[in-house]
């Protein structure tokens, strides 16, 4: 028996590392008269569905695809969120 | 008086929009050996800072902002969600 899992994956630039694209967005926004706009920082969104004996097996999978191909370890940070679906048999 | 909030906005493509780059991640993962993973979708996910008047008129302001510059509204939908962060005088 399986359960599937809808995935949701946060990817951000580690805090350290400089966001050129954030900084492109913010002064674009200034421009555009958002005066209260700072701090801008872009990052990848993934939605997923996943397919999983049980939950930790799908964090652990999880983990591993963000290790190994979703993000970038050295200069991105990533979390996410595991919401159950239908149960499959 | 002037209330700072942390902001996160999701930027998604809409169902009916092919996505190539997910479609090119799920293979990725499944070539991996992650065999569960389905429906592969690539967002974008942007932090910022604002500094408003009230919630209201921050929520405006965001949307506007989603509307010119952070979406393409003809095939991305957008969401965000505000947390208060210092009050400011």
């Amino acid at each position: 028996m399986s359960q599937q899992y809808q995935c949701r994956i946060y990817v951000t630039l580690r805090p350290s590392v400089l966001d050129p694209a954030g900084t492109a967005i913010q002064s674009g926004l200034l421009q555009l008269g958002y005066e209260g706009v700072e701090q801008v920082r872009i990052g990848k969104y993934i939605e997923l569905t996943l397919t999983a004996p049980h939950e930790l097996d799908a964090k652990q999978q999880l983990e591993q695809m963000c290790d190994q191909l979703l993000a970038n370890p050295v200069i991105e940070n990533y979390r996410f969120e595991l919401t159950p679906l239908a149960l499959l048999a």
